[in-house]
């Protein structure tokens, strides 16, 4: 047996008594997908998941890619696995119909994405990329480039890569350098950019790189920056791949503390022929189109190695004897209280964390398929809970894979068990994509700020209505409910202190914000759980449904409130308190 | 420049203004012991870390020790390194004098250990684990084994190593099997023992093990336990290292996580010779009377490299430019306020941690060296910081490391940075020496129940008196002495809940013993930083020292009391919750 399996009744539960899939299917006019398609299709993914990129995850990470002449080598085994994904039609389940596509509404897709980036997060970064890159030429390439592109990104017989990065344009994209000089109806590519994951490799004939440079006239900053799509090898007039090598090569790869099945690639455009995706100068724009999308599957990777790295901790539990009972016989160290509390932990954090990237893909699907005056609001929560889905999934991720190591004491820290790996690749996820201070940035002021905190304050009254609800239907303990109540109350507190205070303290704002979307993070995520409580309440009540596996949840949810959720308040203390003490140091006292 | 600065200034600004050096070692009768001695050897330690270990961090990462025919390789350049600490006489600074060593106080050795610790880690574990060695056997040795041992260990000629740890035996140390079957005067030791730092290497001509082994009639359990002295090579009558090699092997290395430097042996005994330390029986009471020395020095370890992190991460922040002003000119990330808020938080919650272990190493001394009716409430003290010292500091280091990766962002992930280093090297602080569970259980149980409380109690009045001092100082702004006077009364409402409520609840200490622990952590730690800027509102008014490093100790005790401390808060919170949550689920539900 592989030493992951997805846990599907836990998606399906969020799937069925969160997001209301069916009414979803329904709403968008999806004939034919239902529930009962997808727990199919999350049921195959998991075999698929488990018995095929799962086993080659440790092998990505001691075999991780090489690199010579210019040419990127993948893990062996890898290319095999991709072909297998490829002819399963799994690359092509949320890509438009138009070009091949499955169009599966997106929540589905994330629940299916979470088994790829559980079993093999490094692997599945290659499809996640190409994912990027699918969508931005979808949304603004022109129907030549859509038609030369899209099949084969969508079928998985290419994939695609975002070079954003250069090496002094990090956060800071204003900074960007590369060239793009016109040549005919196309153009020459030519700069450094690094960190370009997955940036070659030898599964398919054709890699296409999504590109961003400035053209000759470009104004400065980044209102000059325009995008381009860079195929590996040229081109032919049918659109297929020739021999000719396009001057895009990768130069080198990182020595990275995890993910090394990933290939990190500094990569060296050379005059490279490329084509201007939409307008001029509009590069950042179409990069931020995507950026939901992207943010949330980086998020959702938090998610997926936390939830490996809890059946691995889970499992080590299990086996491992510490301790002797009075008749002799010896325990295992899940019965000890604070391995328990260890793992509750991180199962609780777990199950808050896939409820809430499914919920946030769920409003994508229902401001995109679901046409009518609520479209644009479910687009202001899904951009609302997209920061937190990015930020507070992945922050958690770091602290989750670290439980992980702690449960299996001296053992966690010898590499051959397993969960150092993790540790190790989770470290990535609140940094790229936007760091952790990237997204709170975007949560406190695109998100909050700018829209006066009326996103923020429509959410604030779903979840005093759902613990309005909770208490009715007697969900869950008053204690634990309370403990809701007070973080609920702060979530409004510091919602009006920085309203009302932003504007007159510069600092404000950018020195709480990521206080304050941590503190949303665990509120968010407790509200979820306390939703669920409320429907797993309604099943018992029922007599619907697994009562032990309902019983579980009522539990996780208390657990949740009463240890993940208190931090809320810490974090709300001490966004209250201000920017004074952050910013009084003078740069050279440190 | 070495890219490692020890930061005097604030190791004597603890000595001076809050341990009370000087009055310290006048109440210890130690003549020509004062702060300006210690201050010199503390300029002087900081020179040979900054010289010859700092440089050699990289190398024990990229080199590790490795093994090839029973006999352990160390990093190139640790041997040599190893020689001018011995040749400075920096392994005795604490030994006692009787032996060779030097004699001062702990304090002042806690404080040269951090240098070390955080100039090389993996290194500074070597003479850690003699310093274990070297304590077990001036407590328990006969006079016999302490003239032949102990000069060679103090001076460095030789190490000393801890064998407790088996397959079976982690934490549970009750299930140790290795046994001793005696032999004339001696004793033959057999069995393998994991986790052994330093358990081999070739920098000396001898090696030290103390090995926990069972004699055959033993009784089972913790009781059962007996203490040996292994050498790795025969004595002679005179009691020089001979040629012949004792049974006494290192079998394998372990692929770690971190601290590639230190290597991590099996040991296999097979019938090697060994002397019993003190009475038959009586091994784990002696290994508890190291125990307090020893888990001070990790928490000293965590508060070490989180201090290296620091500084790396400082540097890069300083010269790492994105974002662009009015005037074109680049921002160095350190004016960023997100990336202050990491520095500020990694910086002052490693000053309070400083504080922390000098006041814990100091109580030690009050302890021993001064004689009179406080030398029991001093130890009792002592003992009461230990857990914290080693529990909250060594998860401290986890989350400040991996601040210091977040820092560097992208590049934080990238190897060749060195954040990722010291992120993995930090991970086995909290493991190593006991569990942070294991250490919250000392505290919750051995250190409060046990004495219902009262040392805790007086703990939490010396805080209220700072409190009350502070405030009539005026030494920090009212808002963040409240968080500390909140943080106090929860102080003492989560002593006296768990005071009244344990002995009816089994699984309550237990289940919330981490918590328990971690929130009279940020409370100490606040407290001590409240305790220093009462001084240094002093030193101000009285136109003592530099205002700027004084003030900087205002804002930086300032910040942690509002970006730290609200976290004692949450922990508090999560105490009172109980332990319902935490064990409801069937071990086979998760």
């Amino acid at each position: 047996m592989s030493d992951y399996q997805h846990p599907y009744r836990d998606s399906e539960f969020v799937l069925s008594q969160l997001v209301g899939f069916d009414a979803l299917c329904e709403a968008a006019g999806l004939e034919g997908i239902n529930m009962e398609l997808a727990t199919t299709v999350i049921e195959e993914a998991g075999k698929l998941g488990s018995g095929v990129l799962a086993p080659l995850n440790k092998d990505g990470d001691h075999k991780g890619a090489t690199i010579s002449d210019q040419a990127v080598q993948q893990t062996p085994g890898f290319s095999e696995a991709y072909q297998q994904m490829v002819e399963g039609g799994w690359l092509s389940l949320n890509a438009p119909e138009d070009f091949g596509g499955q169009g599966l509404p997106k929540v589905l897709g994330t629940a299916v994405n979470e088994i790829w980036h559980s079993a093999n997060m490094a692997f599945a970064l290659c499809p996640l990329l190409s994912q990027g890159a699918i969508e931005a030429l979808s949304h603004h390439g022109s129907e030549e480039l859509k038609n030369l592109f899209l099949p084969k990104l969508i079928s998985g017989e290419w994939t695609g890569t975002m070079n954003l990065t250069e090496p002094d344009a990090g956060s800071d994209l204003a900074a960007v350098k590369s060239k793009a000089i016109p040549e005919g109806d196309a153009y020459r590519i030519s700069g450094t950019k690094i960190f370009i994951t997955w940036g070659d490799h030898q599964m398919t004939d054709n890699i296409v790189h999504l590109v961003l440079a400035r053209l000759p006239d470009a104004p400065a900053g980044v209102k000059g920056i325009s995008l381009f799509v860079v195929p590996k090898f040229l081109l032919d007039a049918e659109g297929n791949t020739t021999a000719e090598r396009n001057t895009a090569f990768a130069l080198s790869l990182e020595h990275k503390l995890g993910i090394h099945g990933s290939p990190t690639c500094v990569m060296e455009f050379e005059g490279a022929l490329g084509y201007l995706v939409g307008e001029p100068h509009n590069g950042l724009k179409y990069m931020f189109t995507m950026m939901n999308d992207a943010r949330q599957g980086v998020g959702l990777q938090g998610l997926a190695i936390s939830e490996r790295a809890y059946q691995l901790a889970r499992q080590y539990a299990r086996d491992r004897l510490q301790g002797t009972r009075r008749d002799g016989s010896r325990i295992a160290i899940i019965e000890h209280p604070d391995v328990r509390r260890m793992l509750m932990s991180m199962r609780s954090t777990i199950e808050a964390m896939r409820a809430l990237c499914l919920m946030a893909a769920a409003e994508l699907d229902h401001a995109r398929l679901v046409a009518g005056d609520e479209a644009a609001l479910h687009m202001a929560r899904a951009e609302l809970y997209t920061p937190i889905v990015k930020g507070w999934c992945t922050e958690m991720s770091v602290e989750l894979t670290s439980l992980g190591v702690q449960v299996h004491g001296g053992m966690g820290f010898v590499e051959e068990t397993g969960a150092a790996q993790y540790f190790r690749d989770a470290r990535i996820l609140p940094i790229y994509e936007g760091t952790t201070g990237i997204q709170a940035l975007d949560f406190i002021g695109r998100k909050m700020l700018s829209n006066k905190g009326e996103t923020l304050a429509a959410l604030l009254a779903d979840m005093q209505e759902t613990l309005e609800q909770a208490r009715e239907a007697d969900a869950l303990p008053d204690v634990a409910l309370a403990n809701l109540e007070t973080a609920i109350q702060l979530g409004a507190t510091t919602r009006i202190f920085l309203l009302e205070n932003t504007a007159s303290e510069a600092d404000l704002a950018p020195t709480t914000a990521v206080n304050f979307m941590m503190q949303f993070g665990y509120l968010t995520g407790a509200w979820l759980l306390v939703a669920g409580a409320i429907k797993a309440r309604e099943l018992l009540a029922a007599g619907n449904g697994d009562p032990e596996f309902l019983n579980a949840k009522l539990i996780t949810a208390r657990f949740f409130l009463e240890h993940m959720l208190p931090r809320s308040l810490s974090h709300a203390s001490t966004v209250l308190s201000g920017s004074a003490s952050c910013m009084e140091l003078a740069a050279d006292q440190f």
